[in-house]
């Protein structure tokens, strides 16, 4: 079986093309695939479909071998994928997904894709929907109790529950225990991803997320999503901001909905029996 | 550059082929390569060179980028892949290494190689050359504090120093507090792998190392080599033992020097620019 190992920010994925339909994975092999010392290694799996409705389908499915709806930055590598091998040799692409369509832009150079943006939905705010435990609409400028001292953050999805709080100085925040503290916070009945954000000015952010059940992570793209759209909403930045993230960076442009461009990587080639 | 990924009990290595001599790869490649999420990903790169005095040289660099001599778990597979792609069509085979020239044994089924057998030399007992800071010429038998209780040891070289210790429930054992305590113990001059060791009967034991410098792995070939010596030495098993590791299994047996055999196994080939 052939694949293609690619990365975006770190957060790397074996794709696997499936166009003919005849390709069937269990659980068990997803999970043998992306073992990194028995197996090739990745977060996750992403299955090239064909697609009666866009340009092509994807599948993704995690290392534990569950099947997601979305990864935004699987779906730039996807992209990046099916426009190198020519296998949709158009832009944008629309890519048919379990979360709905999703459109993305491609940046080529020398005939490849180098970067992609992708249409990421817009944020919500409303407290029930995200969901929060909050009398209020909103959940903009809470105060949660940690340790006897007050901690402020704001509370938004992008279709799934985040956290932002502010931080002067990232590098010695407390994050690893703030981070699952909140998470696991009675405030969220679906736990929440909890991302630290320092203004560094009007269009520059540093991100770092803990993300729900997973832990640190070298990059987040929702929460990146979110983190601008709590930050633009309380007049921090404007509506296109370079976020910094420790995986790599993310350029995110407040529109109608929210856009976020990054790069996509491909690592090797490779053949597995 | 074609690559094939291999490993032996879980300890992958990446296999590059240099038999015309004109590939050099430097430090910041070799630890790029072993990145897990931006490179390939492995604990190890081996270089196939040609060799003047034997039927093939290995190169073993570990994934911080720096040389060394050899690797048990490296060899094996090493052994399969000039077999396997009929670089060296022969049995048992010879290879240049840094620790010197070690003698291959090739087990094959369906033209392939499956298991290998490696001279991995003779024990060292002198406390001097182990090291351990110890007036006795052996270190069998000896006694070190840990919170107020005594922990039993013996110690032993295999070309880099070892600890073994016999405990009754190796599941229940508290093996990551002991094994950085002995690691790190002025008994040691240059520190000390630590392997802990359940005896299952005559002919089988369980093995558990703490790896000086890497912690906890799935199995380490000289330690394996260890704690065989010494528990024949106290006669507690027969020259020829079964030894389980988290990894998977090796077979030890005592001879004129120690053989160790176990599995080698070829994961992927791949293709990076």
């Amino acid at each position: 079986m052939n694949f293609c190992k690619m990365h975006g920010l770190g957060n790397d994925f074996i794709v696997i093309e499936n166009l003919q339909g005849n390709l069937s994975l269990d659980k068990f092999q997803i999970v043998s695939i992306c073992d990194r010392r028995y197996g090739i290694g990745a977060d996750g799996v992403m299955i090239v479909n064909s697609s009666e409705t866009c340009d092509i389908k994807m599948s993704f499915f995690n290392s534990d071998g569950s099947e997601v709806e979305m990864c935004g930055n699987g779906i730039r590598c996807f992209a990046k994928y099916v426009y190198d091998k020519d296998i949709v040799k158009k832009n944008p692409i629309d890519i048919e997904t379990l979360a709905g369509i999703k459109t993305t832009f491609l940046e080529i150079q020398n005939s490849k894709v180098i970067k992609v943006q992708v249409d990421m939905g817009t944020p919500i705010f409303e407290s029930q929907k995200i969901p929060i435990d909050n009398s209020k609409e909103r959940a903009i400028d809470e105060k949660v109790e940690f340790n006897d001292h007050l901690i402020d953050f704001s509370a938004i999805s992008m279709g799934n529950p985040h956290v932002v709080i502010f931080v002067d100085d990232l590098d010695n925040y407390p994050i690893k225990k703030i981070g699952p503290f909140i998470e696991n916070h009675s405030l969220f009945p679906k736990k929440t991803n909890v991302n630290f954000v320092q203004i560094i000015d009007n269009e520059n952010i540093r991100v770092v997320t803990w993300e729900r059940g997973a832990g640190l992570t070298l990059a987040c793209g929702t929460g990146t999503c979110a983190s601008v759209a709590i930050a633009n909403y309380k007049g921090f930045v404007k509506k296109k901001v370079n976020a910094s993230l420790p995986g790599g960076n993310l350029l995110i442009e407040i529109k109608d909905t929210i856009y976020m461009t990054g790069e996509a990587v491909t690592v090797f080639e490779g053949i597995i029996e």
